[in-house]
Formats: structure tokens, C-alpha cells, sequence
């Protein structure tokens, strides 16, 4: 059976996109906000509190400056545990591709797991999330700032880790220094 | 002209031997203890004394149990300088790869660099260090952390940054996950 692949993300590196080619290339399946769905559905939790709760990567950049409180408040243990269950249950169905929510450290001791974390040059990050969405660079720069220090925060919180170590993954990859497509060919290179 | 890759790497896990291996695949050169001498060389300084300065991994991993004070003391200010000078005088010569020495940050901002961290598991490293040196696992996990502690000092003491944090190299790899020659093939195909 082959591997779950997690990935662990800095905000506006490509870790999700990413993530996406590499299950269409794999041909498995690709889960993030997924999970929030399943979740709430197994848990009974209000779906739109998880995602406040979650402060994930929502559609619009403009909604998330514009809202007050963009640090990411720590999920509730309650929703965290229902979050495990529901990822353990995806890997449970065979090998798949889950993108941030910790994965790495929920599967970590009973599953067959590459963990992988996708960073980037600053630049190359203003300029993933500042374009198309139409903020300017320095609004850009101030999100991924707060981004990955919620992030790094939520992590540690849960496990006692520290996010963005090389030595808690299996590779870790710059997007500015080898593009999205050559990430996907490394991963998949080692999942075989 | 192509890039100067720099590894760092905990120790036993395996940096040296990509280096080397690559360097071979690329048909370019490899440096390492050979910084020191020209080093000496260059600045005066006995050899002898830059490598116990240095705390670099020696031939004898017994000789490194013996002695007393097997932490790493950082290198003098004057030393570390000294040594700059002569990675980019290395570097200035064409691609090569560098192990150790903090190269990635020396060259940093002059060079075009592939920034490459290698690390392990504790057993796979264990095992590489303990196979045929004959000494026990227990003291090769103790020279394993006292290593470590001795290189993120001393990586900490000149950069100001954290030894292994992701966003500090290029590309990071575990291998424990994907072997040395598999590793050898990722970066050497991020050179290209």
C-alpha cells in the first residue's frame, strides 16, 4: 500500500497547489478543506465555526484583511480531536494527499506517511497572493506574515513541534528555487 | 555558469557522502576539510589549531569519545573571517560543492547558491555511525546530539539564524526517507 502524503505549508508558497497536482498525478485523492466538511458533519460542529476557528486560507484575500482578529485563534481540543479522527479515517481509506491541519503529526506513529513542507522567497509569495486578487504588496506581505505566524502557532500548540523544522519532515522544498512543477516530480520521485 | 551548492547537515547523516557523490555526478569540485588547510595557508593560522577550533567530524570517531570537551568552542572571530575569505575565493573559481563552514550564509548574497540540508533519523544516523568504528550505539547517539548541538551553535553564533530551519536552505532532505543516491539525483537535478 503507498504512502499518505502530508504537506505542511508557509502561506503563498504553492503547498496546496502542489498538493493538487501531485494526487492528479498520483491518482489518489486530495483533501484539505475537505476535512473541515467531514468534520463537522461527524462532530456536529457548526461548519462555518470550524472555519473561523481554522482561520484557513479562505477564496477571498480582500475578506481576510478586512475582518479584525486575522491571528489564528487555536481551535478548541474538542475540535482538534474531531479533526484527528476524521484524518485518520481518510488515510485509513489508502494513499491520499492531506494539506495542512497538522497531518504530518496526527498520522505520524500508525500510518505510512512523506511528509513534505513547502516554503518560498518573500517575492515569490507577494507576488502569488498578491496577484489576481487585486491588494497591493504591502497588504500582501503584512498576510503572510500573520499567516505563518498563525500557523507556526497552531503547530506548536498541538505539537509541541516547531513548525517549518527540517528535521520533522522527509523534504522540504523552495518554490522559488525550483518551481511548483519540479516540487511535484521531486514528491512523486519519492513516493515511488 | 552554474551554482555553488552548499550542504550542511546533521551529523552521521549522510551530507558528506552526497557531497562527494555529487560533486563526482557534476564533475565539479568538493570542499570541505581542504577550506581549512588553504585557510592555514592564507591567514597564518596553525592547522592543527583550526581543526580543533573547528571541532570538524574527524577520521576517528573514537579519538572524538576520548578526548575531554567534545562540545564545539566557537571558532575565533578572526578564524571564522579567515575562512570566509577562502570559500569565496572557492567560490569565485566556479561551481563546487562546500560542505559546512556556514557556506550558505558566507556566500549568500554575492553567489548564485543551492542550498542543501541533509538529515536523518537517530537510527539511521546510529547506524552509520556506529557501523565499523566498534563503538556502542548508546555512545554513538550521545556523539550524534553533542554534534548537532555543536554545529546549530555555532551555525546560531555567526548567522543569527536557526541551524535546520527549512526557509533557511533550498531544499532539505531526510535520509532516512530516500537514501543517499536518491538524494544525490534530487539535487543535482535542481542544478539543472
Amino acid at each position: 500500500m503507498g504512502k499518505i502524503i502530508t504537506i505542511s505549508r508557509q502561506f503563498g508558497s504553492g503547498g496546496s497547489e502542489i498538493g493538487k497536482k501531485l494526487a492528479k498525478k498520483l491518482e489518489i485523492p486530495y483533501y484539505d478543506k475537505t476535512i473541515i466538511d467531514v468534520t463537522a458533519k461527524e462532530s456536529g460542529f457548526d461548519p462555518k465555526y470550524i472555519e473561523k476557528a481554522e482561520q484557513s486560507t479562505t477564496t477571498s484575500f480582500l475578506y481576510n484583511l478586512a475582518i479584525n482578529g486575522i491571528y489564528t485563534q487555536p481551535l478548541t481540543d474538542q475540535l482538534f480531536a474531531a479533526e484527528c479522527k476524521v484524518i485518520k479515517a481518510l488515510a485509513d481509506k489508502g494513499p491520499c494527499v492531506i494539506v495542512g491541519r497538522c497531518s504530518d503529526y496526527v498520522l505520524k506513529d500508525e500510518y505510512d506517511c512523506l511528509n513534505v513542507f513547502v516554503h518560498s522567497s518573500d517575492n515569490f509569495r507577494i507576488n502569488r497572493v498578491s496577484g489576481g486578487e487585486g491588494i497591493s504588496r504591502e497588504d500582501a506581505l503584512d498576510l503572510i506574515r500573520q499567516k505563518d505566524k498563525a500557523r507556526a502557532r497552531h503547530y506548536k500548540y498541538y505539537t509541541e513541534k516547531v513548525w517549518g523544522l527540517a528535521c520533522n519532515y522527509d523534504i522540504c522544498i523552495n518554490t522559488a528555487a525550483c518551481g511548483i512543477d519540479e516540487a511535484v516530480e521531486i514528491i512523486a520521485r519519492l513516493v515511488k
